[in-house]
């Protein structure tokens, strides 16, 4: 017991010094969504990603560091704005479930832009699939046609009941026409999605998936070319919200699709080099995301016009995501302190905590020489 | 208590699941250093670093990510070789310690590349303390004249300490010439090492420091270009490690001083950003220290060169150091395990874990809804 205690920091029933960061831990983050509800959660981070990306022009942006290697890739996504800092680590690794273990793992932090200091250390995991599935629903309510209500949904693994469920809730979706190359993964999300309301069509391939749906998701895993959906399934009016192609080397659409639609992105840097766009020309025109939410451009400009949302997931959308889970941490008292940076009573004198009242504790070299004067 | 233990994972009789990092916490380091005692972390970490160096072309190498504020910057530092990957994270901001709080504030992370699980969490105030101060000595063994004795301490902040031993125990440095704007930088600096066997020499300016000094290091931490070491000051075989000129807008050396050294950095694109180079030419010749290490190219040439290290820091450092923390705390049993990934049966069913068990606080939603067929 004496191991898993003794990094703990002094007991909550003192305020918490500037530099111990709240540890939000991935039970910490269940019990959070659990108490305040799915519906809650997405709908309060879709508010705050609006409201983020209402004032774009304040955040210092750049596109994701990533790592990349045999099996898959390492990111790093920071974004500041005058106040508040945050960056997420977030992996993706296809082969990973047939070992056990999640695709996509992630953790972030907040942190204080005035002092450098951490102010949240929390799980992404089930944060990023809350996060990306608010992002899509955000861009549909703006760029689907208003009167969709059913959707097809290929790729039916981690992510899928998340989009599911936001698009219910934010768009009043009341079909999925579901498909998946493993029928199991289809058959998790109809089990859990079976009490949900929403009516549940298991298709055979994509092409049938399609057929009849005013809103197409795409969010499979495979890091390859592929082209999930062609040119011969559009039909007028569809929104594709393409949420896997998100990496280089990995893609959902065929570029005969982003030829026909009127294309929206999140932040353009990054997509060009992640998006399905990474097939197009670097001029190839897009729009931003916050410039249809701020009305400086227009979204769907017909009922028949084709639109895809190129998600590739920003930066800016954790930023708003770790916002409202630190805020709904400290209001339901969720989560610990971390002693992850050292409490110094003079912080020039880092040198000083390695000796301080543990004469039998000093350095071997210390203890061992002369004192010798100035 | 609850709210302190509630978020601890299974106790540590169980083996750790593979992603559940460790962590090691600020109070845990200064542990890790006592036990082991700071000479042999500092040549563990000069070791490891030398080993890292000397496979240089095996790592993905990127400049760190910076975002610059009025007051400071926040960075982030990433890098892989074909097993592992870290980063760090820190900031930097001199008016820090008028609120009593460090100016340097840092943790990072080792994660697995083969999945991309994280396997450490951990505090690197410390260790990056300990870290710098063990590629300056390795630079210095390899650049400096190797009967150096005399080494002048610019700067005698919160990493004044650190290098000052470090010098002394792999250069076999006995005095130091110590200079501050700050005389109570430099009067703690002189109470902490009193024990040290070092010759301590308190001077009244850096033109009075510099005299007679084989080596002069320069730590100071105002974010200016300032030039605290002018060409006047120059003898011939000095060699500078400059260890503070880490940030752009933020030098220590005057181009006078560049001109005529030989110039040695760890990552170039990185330190042309970063370093004193900032103010030369973008063709300015340097020389990589890893070449040097491997015997690729050469170091001092003679007894009369005066050799610079434009030391800022280079994110391989910091890799190997987390490598020494781990194996150390691994070895000593400190630390504790975080639930920072959520454990699920099923890999692919994340939203699983919003559901297993917990009838009375699903979220409501789901609660409430018939089920309904696919």
């Amino acid at each position: 017991m004496n191991r898993l205690n003794k990094a703990l920091p002094s007991p909550m029933t003192t305020a918490p010094l500037a530099t111990q960061p709240l540890y939000l831990s991935a039970p910490d983050a269940v019990t959070l969504v659990r108490r305040l509800g799915l519906q809650h959660c997405i709908a309060g981070m879709a508010q705050h990603i609006r409201a983020d990306f209402l004032r774009w022009p304040d955040f210092d942006k750049s596109a994701r560091v990533a790592n990349h290697s045999q099996g898959g890739v390492i990111e790093l996504m920071p974004i500041s704005d005058d106040t508040a800092y945050s960056f997420k680590y977030v992996n993706g690794h296809p082969q990973n479930t047939a070992i056990g273990l999640p695709t996509v793992m992630a953790f972030g932090v907040l942190a204080d832009v005035a002092t450098g200091s951490p102010t949240l250390v929390s799980e992404l995991t089930l944060t990023t699939a809350l996060r990306t599935a608010a992002t899509s629903a955000l861009a549909a309510q703006t760029l689907a046609r208003p009167n969709s209500r059913v959707m097809a949904l290929i790729g039916n693994g981690a992510q899928s009941e998340f989009q599911a469920l936001a698009f219910q809730h934010l768009l009043g979706i009341d079909t999925l026409r579901l498909f998946d190359i493993d029928p199991q993964a289809t058959a998790k999300l109809v089990a859990n999605l079976s009490g949900s309301g929403l009516t549940l069509q298991v298709c055979a391939s994509t092409a049938e998936a399609v057929q009849g749906a005013d809103i197409v998701t795409t969010v499979t895993a495979d890091k390859a070319c592929a082209t999930i959906v062609t040119a011969d399934m559009l039909v007028p009016g569809m929104h594709i919200n393409a949420v896997g192609g998100d990496c280089p080397g990995k893609t959902e659409l065929a570029a005969a699709v982003l030829d026909r639609a009127k294309v929206f992105v999140e932040f353009t840097p990054q997509t060009r080099i992640e998006g399905d766009i990474q097939q197009m020309a670097a001029d190839f025109a897009v729009t931003e995301l916050w410039e249809v939410l701020s009305g400086t451009r227009t979204g769907r400009d017909h009922d028949d016009q084709i639109t895809v949302f190129d998600s590739v997931g920003f930066a800016l959308e954790d930023f708003a995501a770790l916002r409202f889970m630190h805020e709904a941490a400290l209001t339901l008292g969720l989560g610990q302190r971390l002693a992850l940076i050292p409490q110094m009573a003079d912080p020039k004198n880092l040198f000083g905590i390695l000796l301080k009242g543990v004469s039998c504790a000093v350095p071997q070299k210390l203890q061992r020489c002369a004192v010798v004067s100035a």
